[in-house]
């Protein structure tokens, strides 16, 4: 019988994968474009934070993660048109990812002995990186430098996490806290527009 | 004495290497920067997987691919205006690296104890991952994403030669199969334009 | 007391860093943004030549790299109407950066045992790398490919200290005779815009 966790990696990659689905469908890519999209945004955080924890990477050692992907192509190419009601349902969803994800690439740079400023990078990075390689490969801007607190979630999460675990925290339940406070973070930056200001450097010279 | 293989591999380094630098001289790169799409196109793939298979990248171990792509480099600027010319020439070459280079990633990536679906994925990844890295360099959408078949090739090959290779079939003979298999699905899918189906998800509401 | 050394890495992180963190701002990036793409920046190329060399990245041994972005960050904040008066400093400072980086980069490969052209080409990732991830995170054609002579100061500089080296110069001083080469190249390159051809291959045809 799967994990719960399990089952929330399960859902947190079928989210990450139907967002780059949909923007590569928006772009007018074909079938593999958007699976190769999905599949970067799904993985592409974890593998920069296994290549930089000079270990293999996670979706090489399960093939769950292809076939979530495919999973989520296939979804969207038979519901697709229903896929935009569904809009709140999927914020749901790549909200419990990010939260997710964030807590897993914590646990494992931690675990590897690594200090808590590289755990709360690396938290960072598997929930927000793939979401930076899909906006390059579409090329576009990436939405998280730009749009409501996104990543700032995953680093105050994983900082509450940290903080948890150095007070002798049980360890699940700190991962637990942790991953609410990414959840709500995100949910309340969107849900009340919060987001970082605008550096205003010197934007009249670029 | 350079074996077959070896000269396969300068020829598809060679027209890997022309087709980052054509790219990059329509953009108005000088020198240096079409060097570097040039050689981007031609190892990047490799790179990519000997990075997710944690082993030194090829290209580090024989300065061969650096001759090679600066070779391409004075083939473009001394015939430049007669390459257009040669466009299936290069279009064969290409094909011909495109084969090559997924039976080199399939067979490393196998020969390192990986299942065959990471084999067939980094045979892929060798033989199309140079071509998005040189268009993300030249600021435009991945080509792959959006054109004919051409990673798929990469696939469909990599899955007819792991059937050679559990039907106890001889190794070389097995990777000749493979390669033709890329080959002519590549040849075959210019000559009749076969595209993959456009992914129709929410393209009226990106 | 920090030696010279980790002075100029400072001066040149933090320069680097700057250089990023204006051009985000450019494109109205929040600060998180901008924070991260002036990290990329200053730690880019780095990161690239230790995941080639397979070791751990520089930045995830000493949080001086972060610290530093996070300075150049108040830095433009506070000043950043300012910054633009200073554009000869921050040109003197990034180039004193582009010529340590370049050193150090060098150094690194060649004390793994790496052949000099090895070292070259990690050198000139460790100095420019940085600046092409900047310039794809902000969605721009990368610079380096298109002004004046920047990376090819690095390749210079990396082959006048291997010649250095092998003519069994003491290995200091190899390395800032190396290093004032990139920098005198540089500066020059700019003073009087020298600037490699552009290649003109079939610009007609893209």
């Amino acid at each position: 019988m799967p994990s719960f966790v399990t089952i929330l990696d399960f859902v947190g990659t079928f989210a990450f994968a139907i967002s780059g689905i949909r923007l590569a469908s928006a772009k007018r890519f074909d079938w593999f474009g958007a699976y190769v999209v999905g599949l970067a945004t799904a993985i592409g955080g974890g593998t920069i934070r296994d290549l930089l924890l000079d270990v293999t990477p996670t979706w090489m050692t399960n093939p769950m993660y292809l076939i979530c992907t495919a999973l989520a192509m296939f979804f969207v190419i038979l519901f697709g048109k229903y896929v935009i009601r569904l809009n709140h349902t999927f914020f749901l969803f790549d909200t419990i990812g990010l939260a997710l994800f964030t807590i897993v690439g914590f646990s494992k740079a931690y675990a590897l002995g690594y200090p808590f400023w590289i755990a709360i990078i690396m938290g960072s990075i598997t929930g927000a990186a793939g979401g930076v390689l899909r906006d390059i490969f579409i090329n576009e801007i990436p939405l998280i430098f730009r749009k409501e607190i996104y990543a700032m979630a995953c680093v105050i999460g994983g900082l509450v996490y940290w903080i948890c675990l150095v007070s002798d925290m049980d360890s699940v339940l700190s991962q637990i806290i942790g991953g609410i406070t990414v959840f709500i973070t995100r949910i309340l930056a969107v849900k009340y527009k919060i987001t970082l200001p605008i550096l205003k450097g010197d934007s009249e010279n670029p």
